[in-house]
């Protein structure tokens, strides 16, 4: 096969190292408007050779989509005239407006999925060889993707070791936004609350493990967060009103010196232990 | 010297790993009111042997206290016998209460410290060489110290690897709170709001690195945070205000579509990155 990969940072340079050592992937050609980073894969090899237009991609067997949400609603817009046989697969955060979106004579063509991986790092420099292996990757709404391109982005996912895991959209967009992006708001939140009230050699000289894990995730993409923020809005708030109401329960514990329930409380979150 | 560790969990018994190859310690004796924890802390060698009372403590060099903030404040209440040489060093997380409840006549004997390291497990199993190794330890209110008691303390943590940082008691609580002891309450209520509104499944099946990161520490022992929530209680609500008046900014943005502002927000975010 064919494979093109539209978005050359951390998951589409990831992808196309992982796709190498894949009996399937005969060829791999790269697509990225910043024409910095088309140079910058081509030299760490992330992908073979560089197409020069949109065009040129759509004569590949499988093109993959690793840009932010916005700009896959958008490309696929363009994507109309694709041969009946190709399979064009996202890789986008949330899955709901995507699915949505997809024009309908290319429906069958498109595959959404969501591989549950990264690092907060991001761009070409950031792309590492075992980014999915034995990740899990969210296939959603799959009978509405031809049975040809079902079958193409199982088997090319398994290929790169990752797990499958199948739901609807809708139901993957809320249990994103409270597993996924929650956290990242709240990774945001802390790291500004911290650089705001504390002088960086106080950071640097007190950070211990726990809020180096806690602030990892606000170095993330600003341009790829706020697009999923913006696609997933709904039940992101939702999420972090649930979130404010625990925090909040937290706080009246502490301020009326409930030290029994706060124990509690404590213990309750210690349980995650059963399930992670 | 004689050294004597109460409290065998993970702090301690680290502590009682790490001393072994200092050239300074020439006996490890432990001491925990848990006859678990002894027994298992002998099985493991994290000390050499366990003292039957805390008499038998009193007679060691240097005397470390590894236990929750408030055992150590009661503890200090029956060391009033010491020897004038003797040093006895804590290592709790909060450290304005602990330092204002030393008895007056065994202060100069006394040294305040915080070793800004740890793992979310506890008791004797949770020990591990490395625990301080290259980690920062805050020395707090030092000048009150005795100056044998000062060398004695700062000699023996360099032993052990960590780099000494100088501070009074109540900017160390301050700084504590945000940067340490905040994260904590943020993981706690993740990790239940999670647990609230998601199935161990889906949890299971769609947690990448950034919830399991962020989730970590809300598997610390409730029994040593309720203490230290307890402790450090003002600085600890104050930093939470501030965190709360930041997430407000954030859902004010994603509610009102101030993408602009959002994503903004999240590059002040990311400039993390230029400190830790």
């Amino acid at each position: 096969m064919k494979i093109g990969i539209i978005g050359l940072g951390l998951m589409g340079g990831s992808l196309g190292i992982a796709l190498k050592s894949c009996d399937s992937a005969r060829q791999i050609i790269g697509f990225d408007h910043n024409a910095g980073h088309c140079t910058q894969a081509l030299e760490l090899e992330l992908v073979e050779q560089i197409a020069q237009s949109l065009d040129e991609i759509k004569s590949c067997d499988v093109i993959f989509l690793s840009i932010p949400v916005g700009g896959i609603i958008a490309v696929m817009q363009d994507m109309k005239d694709i041969p009946p046989n190709c399979t064009i697969i996202d890789m986008g955060s949330t899955k709901e407006k995507i699915v949505s979106s997809i024009p309908q004579e290319i429906r069958k063509n498109f595959v959404a999925s969501h591989p549950m991986t990264g690092t907060e790092k991001f761009g070409p420099t950031a792309a590492i060889k075992d980014l999915y292996e034995d990740q899990v990757v969210v296939l959603c709404n799959l009978e509405e993707s031809g049975s040809h391109q079902q079958k193409t982005a199982s088997t090319l996912y398994r290929e790169i070791g990752m797990n499958l895991v199948f739901m609807g959209a809708k139901e993957h967009d809320r249990h994103a936004a409270f597993i996924s992006h929650m956290p990242h708001a709240l990774s945001y939140a802390l790291a500004n609350t911290v650089m705001m009230q504390e002088d960086p050699k106080s950071i640097t000289a007190l950070a211990g493990g726990g809020f180096r894990d806690m602030s990892r995730i606000a170095k993330s993409s600003p341009h790829m967060w706020e697009d999923i923020f913006r696609q997933n809005k709904r039940n992101l708030l939702e999420a972090l009103n649930h979130f404010n109401t625990e925090l909040k329960r937290c706080q009246e514990m502490v301020e009326h010196e409930e030290w029994d329930e706060l124990n509690q409380w404590m213990q309750d979150a210690n349980k995650l232990h059963d399930i992670l």
